[in-house]
């Protein structure tokens, strides 16, 4: 009896031992991932420009490093051990969800060949050079043999993963886990069904909405201001952040503590920076939302893109366009810019930031065509995984839809299909996620309302506090312990499902262009 | 015979592998701390302020990975092998420059066990804390354990490392490699031989110089300005670097086409500023200057801290304190600041920059006094580490230094022994590099003087380019090529001679201060 005691006594300490190195090796490799992320930070923001050169070839070493201690063989050793106690029931709920993370990244990672990475990264990279070019030239068939090679090799990467039925489940797993394409392309119909003639009858409705009232001459250095004014206001904590300047406005975060976000600014339109602030500040706050205390395991880490782009479009459209919010903040706007905006009443301010217009091009597009953007690149590309579309017939299949879904005529490819930059980086199942985040968005909205009974009265006096700590509490702080699928079914008590999407467009356009 | 040459060719190949590995793995290093520098940078300006800790524990992290690889058993195998065949004689100029220094470095790390490293490490962050608190209450007794401990430690270190005749001398190489404690002994007695009477000369003489008119109010935003025009103008490449603000001036360089400087701004006081902005721009064109081909190799780094001051003095002293710099510079100032400056003349200005006044505060000190304060510290140190005076005696030995040297009593330790953080964060052989600095510089400035025959003029004109290019091609792109002292004789034809900063010193002032 004794002796037995003493042996399990050993094993379990053994045990432990592994578990602990395996965190102690996964902290480090955090450690080096977040100085990986201040260096792309600063190479967007603040790097001299000849210093980009060099700098490339300091964030490769640092891959390859991160990369090589990730698929060591004594980092393998560690969790596939730590696997086998994980699945023998002796891990708590949260070292569970580490291991069962760290396990799916790393066997993903080791079921791709070596080889078969290198040659993808150089094609992504030959790709990319081509498809700013083929863009420029409007010129679809420059880019064609690089997207078919791109298509081919992403269907390859499905098969080295391994899959059940749908390659292209394979895929939309690096960005959404534990997400189907099935259920995806279900709960995009339905939203697709209602869209498409809502769309038709706004564009009927005989509400006219000027948004060039938006237009002006905004001073720079007050708009920096500004930008800032609000992103504290509705939570940022600049002490464990920043707000700066780049080309495409981005999110990065080393961690809960450091996270930093950039807009872009227009001297002649305000809310070209303003909409990109709110976006970004959704995404931040999610961020410094995260556990400090779980830096360097998957549990302080945030869930999927669909659910990041929740927050981020939360605070963007349902917050950031709503009338309460502006109830608060357009009277400070008018005070700061009263140049642009004494004469202008809160409602057609209201109205014009809230215009519905068919385009043609994604990152433009109103809350209303938005999804119907990325609807029709979720069908394309995956039926161009499944092979049943051929890559030569894109341009038109891509402008047939456009034509269906929002009654235009595509004029040329740089407009049409050559407009994202995804599909040349390799991107393909990370469209879906922008939707997704809508959706989810949408139906935490929805409790989040419920749940807090004053909250229209409370962002409408300028508090977003209790809004804030809702979603720390429900969704912030849990880190990767729930997958998102998982998650939405705490909080809100139901699967994924379009209608509380449905619902908010329907309800807040229809008064908006007074449809019946 | 055949079968000798290619047994011989075949030795080639291993040997010319085995230095491509060392290079291959050097280059790694380089590139890992040249990611440690942007950290370090952007903890400096950027970080938001609850980012330190885990930004602390990253660095920290970095740094162990870097120290782990560079005293690895396969990096040890690479830099003994390279050495058995530069003993031989194998090695060109330029790799046997890079095997000699990477031994060095790696022979002296390998010598200190692990133990001690940690030790020296706890000690010195210890130390640096109680030093910060003894120095608020100028409490010399608080820091007295402490120094006493680093003292008898650093002594440990020299032990371990080796030495033949002084202790100190090993102290001394990690900062200036090559150079001697008792050529730097006899140098500075020389030196301090003409400053001190020179210094009382300026005292007794009738010219007094009234540098309150550099006071007044300089809005910020133009002071930035006109510090980055002074930087740009005289060399500073701002597609290679940045002008930044931080607590304390200090240039940070990943590699040459990456080099950040910073400076701070006080509203009354102009020269706070630019001052250090000129001193900074010294170090950061070194480093711009320095060979991009052969970044990753001691051929690309700076050769010592003393040769590194040398550019940071000429640029701050003997040419941003000169009549011809202010010549080109002093009428812009009057157009960009004239409230402050249009009623000063050029001379007066002149002399006011130039104002020699002996003070207790190291880094406020003028060209004249400045070496006598480095002076008196070297010997303290030398002596602390030779054993032959006790750290219980500093106080006494201090003042009576500052007595004896500059004529003043020290009114309290703060202001006296307490006022560096050299020692408390164990940097001891450090302070001489900036005397040498200051030696070299004079030496360098005279030959360039007299190779570029209308150097003054130039420099009158704001015409900087020869006085660069020619530092750039005698000093900053050999890196490490060459020693401090092979430099000094290469590029001046003699060893290192305090004649030229005291002949200098006494021409520049004797006119200043009327002295006969």
């Amino acid at each position: 009896m004794k002796e037995d005691f003493f042996k399990k006594g050993a094993r379990m300490i053994q045990e432990n031992n592994n578990l602990e190195k395996l965190k102690e090796e996964l902290l480090e490799l955090y450690y080096l991932s977040s100085a990986v992320s201040v260096l792309h930070w600063d190479q967007e923001v603040y790097m001299p420009k000849k210093g980009s050169n060099l700098r490339a070839k300091t964030i490769a070493e640092m891959s390859g490093l991160i990369h090589n201690k990730f698929t060591s063989s004594q980092f393998g050793k560690l969790i596939k051990e730590a696997k086998i106690e994980m699945e023998k029931g002796k891990l708590d709920e949260n070292n569970t969800c580490i291991v069962k993370e760290i396990w799916r990244q790393y066997s993903r990672e080791k079921k791709l060949p070596v080889e078969f990475v290198k040659k993808m990264a150089e094609l992504e990279s030959k790709a990319q050079y081509i498809w700013t070019e083929a863009r420029k030239k409007s010129n679809f068939k420059m880019f064609l043999p690089y997207l078919k090679k791109i298509i081919e090799m992403k269907r390859e990467e499905a098969k080295f993963i391994g899959y059940n039925k749908n390659p292209y489940d394979i895929l939309l797993d690096v960005y959404e886990p534990n997400v189907k394409s099935d259920e995806i392309s279900l709960i995009f119909k339905e939203l697709k069904d209602f869209l498409v003639p809502f769309l038709q009858k706004i564009k009927k409705s005989k509400v006219k909405i000027n948004n060039k009232i938006l237009k002006g001459n905004f001073e720079i250095e007050k708009q920096i201001e500004f930008n800032k004014f609000i992103a504290q206001k509705i939570g940022f904590d600049f002490d464990a952040g920043r707000l700066d300047i780049s080309a495409h406005p981005f999110t990065n975060f080393s961690n809960p503590l450091d996270v930093r976000m950039t807009t872009r600014y227009k001297k002649d339109d305000l809310f070209y920076s303003l909409n990109s602030t709110i976006h970004e500040t959704g995404h931040a706050l999610y961020e410094q939302g995260l556990s400090v205390e779980n830096f360097g395991t998957p549990l302080g880490e945030s869930i999927s893109l669909g659910i990041h782009e929740s927050q981020s479009r939360m605070w963007e459209n349902f917050i950031g366009k709503s009338l309460s919010f502006w109830k608060y903040f357009y009277p400070r706007i008018q005070k700061e810019f009263p140049v642009n905006f004494s004469n202008i009443s809160q409602e057609n301010f209201y109205k014009a930031i809230n215009i519905v217009k068919p385009s043609f091009i994604r990152t433009e597009a109103d809350e209303v065509t938005y999804n119907l953007h990325i609807i029709m690149r979720f069908e394309i590309e995956k039926d161009l995984i499944e092979g049943s579309i051929a890559v030569e017939d894109l341009p038109k299949i891509w402008n047939s839809k456009v034509k269906e879904y929002f009654g235009l005529e595509v004029p040329n490819d740089a407009l049409g299909v050559l407009q994202d930059v995804h599909w040349s980086s390799g991107l393909i199942g990370y469209f879906p996620t922008y939707t997704l985040g809508n959706l989810y968005s949408a139906q935490f909205y929805n409790i989040a309302k419920r749940e807090l009974l004053n909250l229209e009265k409370e962002l409408a006096m300028g508090h977003f506090e209790h809004l804030l700590s809702w979603l720390r509490k429900n969704i912030h702080i849990h880190g990767k312990l729930f997958s998102a699928d998982e998650l939405v079914e705490k909080v809100t008590g139901e699967k994924l499902n379009s209608q509380y999407f449905i619902n908010y467009i329907k309800d807040k356009y229809s008064k908006i262009y007074k449809l019946n």
